[in-house]
C-alpha cells in the first residue's frame, strides 16, 4: 500500500489536459452542489428557469470555505487512485461543510448510508434542502457527515484530531484542511509542533494544508498578511517543509496543486520508507501545503458594487435576498450555471459515468474510510485482572497509600497488552500523578534531540507510547482524534488545569450524544480523563491550583454520554478505571489525588461498592437494625476521611448517637432514575438517605453541585452539604480543609446542630471542637505541618 | 523619558569590570534569598553553622526558573537607570516566584508593603519563613507580591497581559518572562502574534524573554531540543528579531545578556522614535531575547549522582531530607555559602550600601512602579448618558429591536470620550455581533499588509482602537492586562465559546478575591463580557454554538467578584452596561443575544428594573391585590418572550387565573442575602416568589443553576425551573424552545399541571396546546422558519 516503494523515486507529474478537464469538471459538480445545499429547496439541477419560490426563505450556511475544501478534496482523490492511498480527510473550518458534504455525496457514500438522499433529481434535492435546514443537518461537518471526525463547530483542534488519527495508523494519511481564522488560535497555534510526536515508522502522516482564504467573518487573517518570508520562516520553525500553491486562475491552480500534492505524497513515502527500511527514528521535516486562494472562489465576483470573491463578503451567502430582489435571483442563477451542471449531470441527476469514474471506490473513498467511522475497527481492550493490583488491608480505614500509584502499574500492564491500541496522555505530570509505572514498558515520546543526561532518568524515548506536552488542548485534541478512529486511551490531568479544555469536552460530548442517534456510526471508546493532584492537596502550589469546578461544566451534558466517578481509594480507584477502559461512547471523569491517604475497602469490597456506586459502609456506621439519627456522607477521597473521622469524633461524644456512614462513588446516583442512566431510584434513595433524618454530606467538589442533583430528593430539605469554597492559599491538608469547613471538627458541628437532642448537650462538645481546629490551626502555622495525630489519624473502632 | 531621543545612536556597551562585579553581586543576593525562601526558618543569614532545625519540615517551592527570572531582573534594573525607563517585569512561570520576590526584597519595596518584613535580619527571617508556609504567602506571583500583575500559577497568559498592559502606555517597558513550559501551550503560543496589535507611536513596548532553561517537571522543553536555526525561524516568522543570549558561565552570560539587553532597549527606542517623529506607521519588527541557561543556575551541580543544575531535577527542590541526611544539609549549607552572603549584607542583615545602589530608585522600582497596581491609576470613565440611546417603546412588549445595536452606539460613545483608556476586544465578531456603530470613532487596529478592498468598509486602521483577533486567549489576556493597569475595556463574545476562557476567567476571579484582602492594591476596572450570539440563536451554526453553560462556572467564585446579568431588552442592557462601566474589581457577566428581539420597558422602567435586578411587570400580571395563583418568570430575552407569550395563552384559556410575571435581570438576586452581596433577603423573595404557589422559572441557561442558587428559598419546594437541556440541531427559534421545553405551550401545559385548580379543566387546553406545539415545529420543517404569527408575536393586553 502506501509503504509499498513502487515509484518512490517517481516525480511529481503534471496533469493532462484530459486529467485536468475532469478534475476541473468533478470540483465545478462539487461547487456546484455547494452553492445548492446553500439556496435550494427545489429545481435541483435547474431544469428550469430559477424561481424564488426555489430559494430557501432563510439561506444558511458557509461559501466562503467551501470551494477551497472541494478543491482540496478532489485532488487528494486523484492520488488515492494514483498511489492507492489509505486516506481520511479533516475539515478544520467545518462551516465550509457544502466542500465537503458535495464530495461525499457525489461518491455515493451520501446515498449509501441516508438512502432517501440518492443519486437522483429527487435525492439531490433532499440533499440540498435539508441542509442547514431545520429538521435536517447541521451547517458544519457534523457527526452525520459521513467520513468526517472532526466538525469544526469551533475552530482550533484540527491538526491534534488529525495526528490523533495518525498515530499507529502507519498506513493512514490525514488530509487535514487548516483555516486561516483557526490558525489564530492557540491550541492550533501549538498543534503545529505535533510534528515531534510523530513516529514515522509505526505512525501515519499528516498532510495539513493551511488554508489562506484571507479573510475571517469580518477582518483578514493575520497569516494572510504577513509577509511570504514570515510565513516560510514560521512553518520552518514549527518544523514543517511548507510548499506554497498561491493564486487564483482554476487551471493553473490545479496544475499547481496537483504538482505540489503529489509531491507532499512522495517526500512523505520517503520518510516513511526510510525508517521502515531501518533508518533512524529521528524527527522528519514533514511536508506542508500552504493554500492560498479566494474566499468564496469561483462565486460573484461583486454584487452591489463591493468585492465579494476574495473578501470577507463571500464569508456567508454572497447573495441574498433573492425572494424581493429578482436582480439577485439572476446573479444567483448565472453563478449557479457557470458550472455548467447540464455537463455534468446524466438525465436523472446522476453525475455523469466520466465523472463518477475519478471518485476512488469503496472504502478508499475518504467518506467511506472506516477509520472515520472508527468504531467499525475497535478491538477491545485486553485487559489485566485489576485485582491483581490491590491494595492489601488489614482492615479498614488503617494504612495509608498513594490512590494513583497501583493504577500506574494497571495502566503499565494495560499498554502492555495493548501496544497497538493504546496511548496515555498528560501534561507532563504522569510522574507528578505517581503513574510512573508506565514507562516500565513504554517510555515517554521523544523525537526531539537528545542530551547525553536523558539517560538519567529522562524516560524518553523515540518509540515511547506516552505521550506528554504542556498543552492539554493538544493531548485531548490528539486523544479525541485517536479514539474516534477506533483506539483506546488514558489522560491524566491536574484538576485545575482541566478547566482549559472545558470546551474541548463540551465539544466532544457533544459530538458523542449526536453519535447515539446514528446507528451507522459504530460505538467508539469513550475518554477516561484521570482528575487529580486535586484541590484538597495543593500544599505547595496554593489558590491557583484549587478548582473542582469541571465537574460543573460535566454534569450540563447530555446523560447518556456523561460518567463521573470519585472512588475513596486504591481499590475503588482500580475498579472504577477497569469499568471505564471498558466502556465505550461516554466520557468519564474520574476525580482522585495522587497523594498519601487512608484506605477504606478491601478489593472485594470495593468492587462490590462500585457496582453500587454508593453504599453504606457498616464498619463506620452504628445503625445497624434501626433508623439513624444521622447520615454521614464522603464523597472524594479527602472529603471522606474528614467524614469518617468526624464521625469518630460524634461517636466519641455521644456513644448512644446512631450514625450512618455512606460513601458516594458514581455521582450520578445523586439524581433521580430517569433523568441519567445512573439515577438511583426515589425508593432506594429514599431507604439509603431516609426520609428525614439529617443529612451532613461532605463532598469534594463546590457544594452546590449535589443541590443541583439532588434537589428532587424526598430528604433534600435535610441534605447540608459541604464542599470547596474558594478560600485557601498555601494551606496544610487539615487547614484547607477548615477553611472551607469540611473538616471534621465541622462537620460534626454540623452534626450536632441538626440532631434535634443533641442541640443542648452539644454545645460543650462544640466548644471543645472549635478548640481542636484553632490547635490544628495554629499547629499548621507553627510547623508548616498538620499536628502528627492528624496525619496519622486511623479508624478506631 | 524612554522617548528622548539621548542616546539614540549609541550602541549597546560592554561592562565595566566593576559594574560586572557589582550585578553579579547583586545577582547573587537575588539567588541567595531565593534559596533561603525555599529552605529556611530560621539563621537567615548564616551567622551560625546551618542546623536541621533552621530548615522548613515541608520544602516548597519551585528553584528551577527562580536564577533565571532574577537575572533577568536586575539585567533590567541597570538599564532602567542608565537609560531611565519606565518598565515592569511580569515573571511568565510565576512557580520561579523565589527569583522575583528577592529583588524585590532587595529594592525595599517589599519592606514597605510590609513593614514586619523589614530589611534586616528579623525581617529576613520573617520573609523567608512566610514563603511558601501556611499563613504565609503563595509559591508563585500572586497579588500580594508587589510589582505583579501576573501571577503564573496557570501557565499561558504572560504574553498576552504583557501587551495588554503595554497598550496605550507609550513609556512603558513591559519585560515580560516567558517559560519554555509555558510556550508548549496553545495561548501562549499565538499570543506571539500580538505584536502584530502594538502601535509603535501609542503604545509601549512588550520585551519578552524566552527562558529555554530546558526542562518542565519532568520532561525536556520542545523549544529547548530544536535546532537553533528552527528557533531562530520560528520568531522571524512570528514577526519578531530574535537574540539569543546562551551558556552557563555567569560572568560571560552577564556581559552577553548585559549588551543584549541593551541593544534591544536601543532597537525599541528607534521604532519607538520613527514613529512618533512623524514617520508611517506600520507593524515593527520589535526585538526579543532567547535566553538559554541551565535550569536551577547556580543551585547544587549534582546530587546522588545525578545531575540537578540543568535538568528538570532541578525544578522544585534541588535537595531534601535536610532532617534525616545530614549531608544534605551540608551541601545545601555549601550552596548557600556559595553566594558569600557575608559579602553582600550588613551586620544587620541588610543589604551593603554599594549594591543598594544599584537598584532603581521610588516609582522607577519594577516593584513600586504605579502600573503594576494600575489601580492607583485608574480615572473614572468619562460615561455619556447612558438614556441617550434609549429604544423608544409605544407600550411595553410590541415593538422589536436589535438588543446589542445601541449599545454599540454608546459604547462607541464611550470611546470617543475616553481615546487613551478604554478598549474594545472581540474575535472578529463585533459586526455579526452588531456593535459595529464603534468603528464610527475607532477602527479596528490593523498593522498587518493591507490590500486595496480594505478601504470598502473593512473598518482597519493602523489607529485602531477596537482589538479582534480569532483567540479568546489573546483577548481576554490582553484585556486583564490593560484594566490590571488602570485602564477600562469592553469584551463580546459569542456564549458558546466564552468557554474557551473558563480557566482565565477562574484565574482571574482568584487574583480579585485576594485583591479585596491587600488594601495597598487599589481597585481596578471590572472586566465587561458581553456573552451574545447565544444558545436560543443558533439558527445557523447549530448545536455546537449551544452552550449556556459559562455560568456555571462564573457562579462558583467568590461573591465579592462575580457579578451576572440577563437584560431583556434594549433599555435592560444599556442600564446595566452602564453600570458594569463604573464598576470596579468585579468580573460582569452580561448575557444578551444580538438578534431581533421584542422590546419591554422603557427607560424609566427599565432603569428602576435593573436597580432591583429583578421585579414584577405589573403590566403582565393580573394578580394586583391579591395573591397570585401561579408566578410566572422570565430570565433571559427569549425565555422572557416565552414566558410572557405562556402568560398571555393562560390568560385567554383562564381568564379568572391570577398570574405574577416576574423578570430577573440580576441573577444573584436568586439567592440569599449574605451568600453574595446581591443576594436579595428571604422576606423579600418570599414576598415576591409567595410562600406556596408555582412558580415556572424559564432561565436562559441550564435550569438546574437555578436550584442551586435558590435551594434555600422558602418556596422552593414549588420552583419549577425550564432551561436548556441539550436539545438542539439547527432549528427555528421557536422550535429549538419547543425541543428544550421553554416553549409557550409547554410553559402553559406546566403551569396547568401546578395550579391545583386547573388540573381537570386544564386537560382539554393541554391537548390544544400540544397541537400547537406539533403545528409549529411541522411548518418549520416545511418553511424553514417560523409561522408569521409566532415570528411577530406581541402582547395581547
Amino acid at each position: 500500500m502506501t509503504t509499498s516503494n513502487k515509484n518512490s523515486a517517481v516525480q511529481a507529474s503534471s496533469l493532462s489536459a484530459d486529467e485536468l478537464r475532469k478534475l476541473d469538471a468533478y470540483w465545478r459538480a462539487c461547487n456546484y452542489l455547494a452553492v445548492g445545499m446553500i439556496y435550494l429547496r427545489d429545481n435541483p439541477l435547474l431544469r428550469e428557469p430559477l424561481q424564488a419560490e426555489h430559494i430557501k426563505v432563510r439561506l444558511l450556511g458557509h461559501w466562503g470555505a467551501s470551494p477551497g475544501l472541494a478543491f482540496m478534496y478532489v485532488h487528494m482523490n486523484r492520488l488515492i487512485n494514483k498511489y492507492g492511498l489509505n486516506a481520511i480527510f479533516l475539515a478544520g473550518p467545518g462551516h465550509g461543510a457544502p466542500g465537503v458534504l458535495a464530495p461525499v455525496y457525489l461518491e455515493g457514500t451520501y446515498s449509501e448510508v441516508y438512502p432517501d438522499k440518492s443519486e437522483d433529481e429527487e435525492g439531490l434535492k433532499r440533499f440540498f434542502k435539508q441542509f442547514s435546514f431545520p429538521g435536517g443537518i447541521g451547517s458544519h461537518c457534523t457527526p452525520e457527515t459521513p467520513g468526517s471526525i472532526h466538525e469544526g463547530g469551533e475552530l482550533g483542534y484540527s491538526i491534534s484530531h488529525a495526528f490523533g488519527a495518525a498515530f499507529d495508523n502507519p498506513d493512514l494519511i490525514v488530509t487535514v484542511a487548516v483555516g486561516d481564522g483557526e490558525a489564530e488560535t492557540g491550541p492550533l497555534a501549538t498543534a503545529w509542533h505535533s510534528n515531534k510526536f510523530l513516529h514515522p515508522g509505526h505512525d501515519g502522516a499528516v498532510l495539513p494544508i493551511l488554508h489562506l482564504n484571507g479573510y475571517k467573518i469580518n477582518n483578514p487573517s493575520l497569516l494572510s498578511r504577513i509577509s511570504h518570508e514570515e510565513l516560510d520562516n514560521l512553518f520552518h520553525g514549527y518544523g514543517w517543509i511548507p510548499h506554497f500553491v498561491e493564486g487564483d486562475d482554476p487551471e493553473t491552480m490545479h496544475q499547481l496543486m496537483a504538482e505540489t500534492m503529489e509531491r507532499c505524497i512522495l517526500e512523505i513515502r520517503e520518510i516513511q520508507m526510510k525508517a521502515r527500511n531501518g533508518g533512524a527514528i529521528t524527527r522528519a521535516r514533514w511536508p506542508m501545503i500552504v493554500l492560498r486562494s479566494p474566499k468564496g472562489w469561483t462565486g460573484p465576483k461583486e454584487v452591489g458594487g463591493h468585492k465579494v470573491e476574495g473578501s470577507w463578503r463571500a464569508h456567508q451567502v454572497p447573495l441574498s435576498g433573492m425572494h424581493e430582489n429578482p436582480a439577485h435571483l439572476t446573479l444567483l442563477e448565472q453563478w449557479m450555471r457557470s458550472y455548467r451542471p447540464e455537463e455534468l449531470f446524466d438525465v436523472n441527476g446522476r453525475l455523469i459515468p466520466e465523472l463518477k469514474a475519478m471518485a476512488p471506490q469503496g472504502t478508499r473513498r475518504m467518506s467511506a474510510n472506516p477509520h472515520a467511522n472508527g468504531g467499525l475497527l475497535r478491538r477491545n481492550l485486553r485487559m489485566p485482572d485489576f485485582r491483581n493490583y490491590a491494595q492489601k488491608l488489614s482492615k479498614p480505614a488503617i494504612e495509608r497509600a498513594m490512590n494513583t500509584k497501583p493504577l500506574g502499574v494497571m495502566l503499565r500492564d494495560v499498554m502492555f497488552r495493548n501496544m497497538d491500541n493504546f496511548r496515555v496522555f498528560g501534561p507532563d505530570e504522569n510522574s507528578s500523578n505517581k503513574l510512573d509505572a508506565i514507562y516500565e514498558v513504554s517510555k515517554k515520546l521523544w523525537l526531539a534531540d537528545y542530551l547525553p543526561e536523558d539517560k538519567d532518568g529522562g524516560e524518553l524515548s523515540p518509540d515511547g507510547r506516552v505521550l506528554e506536552m504542556l498543552s492539554e488542548h493538544t493531548l485531548e485534541g490528539w486523544y479525541e482524534g485517536y479514539v474516534l478512529t477506533g483506539r483506546h486511551g488514558f489522560f491524566a490531568t491536574y484538576e485545575a488545569f482541566v478547566h482549559v479544555i472545558d470546551s474541548m469536552y463540551n465539544q466532544h460530548a457533544k459530538w458523542l450524544a449526536i453519535c447515539e442517534h446514528l446507528p451507522w456510526r459504530a460505538p467508539i471508546a469513550s475518554i477516561n480523563m484521570l482528575i487529580t493532584s486535586t484541590v484538597w492537596r495543593q500544599d505547595h502550589n496554593g489558590f491557583t491550583h484549587q478548582d473542582p469546578g469541571f465537574l460543573d461544566v460535566v454534569v450540563n451534558k447530555n446523560p447518556e454520554v456523561t460518567r463521573i466517578y470519585l472512588p475513596p481509594d486504591v481499590n475503588c480507584l482500580l475498579s472504577t478505571a477497569d469499568h471505564c477502559l471498558r466502556s465505550y461512547n461516554d466520557i468519564n471523569v474520574i476525580v482522585c489525588d495522587k497523594q498519601m491517604h487512608l484506605q477504606y475497602l478491601d478489593m472485594d469490597a470495593a468492587i462490590k461498592h462500585c457496582t453500587k456506586g454508593l453504599g453504606i459502609w457498616e464498619w463506620a456506621s452504628n445503625d445497624q437494625g434501626s433508623e439513624p439519627d444521622l447520615v454521614m456522607v464522603g464523597c472524594g477521597d479527602i472529603p471522606t476521611l474528614e467524614a469518617l473521622a468526624a464521625t469518630a469524633l460524634l461517636r466519641e461524644y455521644f456513644p448512644e448517637l446512631k450514625i450512618r456512614f455512606i460513601n458516594v462513588v458514581d455521582l450520578f446516583r445523586m439524581v433521580s432514575a430517569g433523568e441519567h442512566p445512573h439515577g438511583l431510584s426515589d425508593r432506594d434513595f429514599d431507604s439509603l438517605f431516609t426520609i428525614n433524618k439529617p443529612i451532613i454530606f461532605n463532598f469534594h467538589g463546590y457544594p452546590w453541585l449535589i443541590h443541583r442533583l439532588a434537589y428532587r430528593r424526598t430528604n433534600h430539605r435535610n441534605l447540608h452539604v459541604r464542599g470547596y469554597k474558594e478560600r485557601g492559599n498555601i494551606n496544610t491538608p487539615l487547614e484547607l480543609a477548615i477553611e472551607n469547613e469540611i473538616d471534621r471538627f465541622k462537620l460534626a458541628i454540623d452534626a450536632i446542630d441538626r440532631v434535634p437532642h443533641l442541640q443542648v448537650a452539644g454545645a460543650h462538645v462544640k466548644d471543645k471542637l472549635r478548640d481542636m481546629q484553632i490547635d490544628c490551626r495554629n499547629y499548621a502555622h507553627e510547623h508548616g505541618i498538620d499536628k502528627p495525630e492528624m496525619r496519622n489519624w486511623v479508624w478506631p473502632y
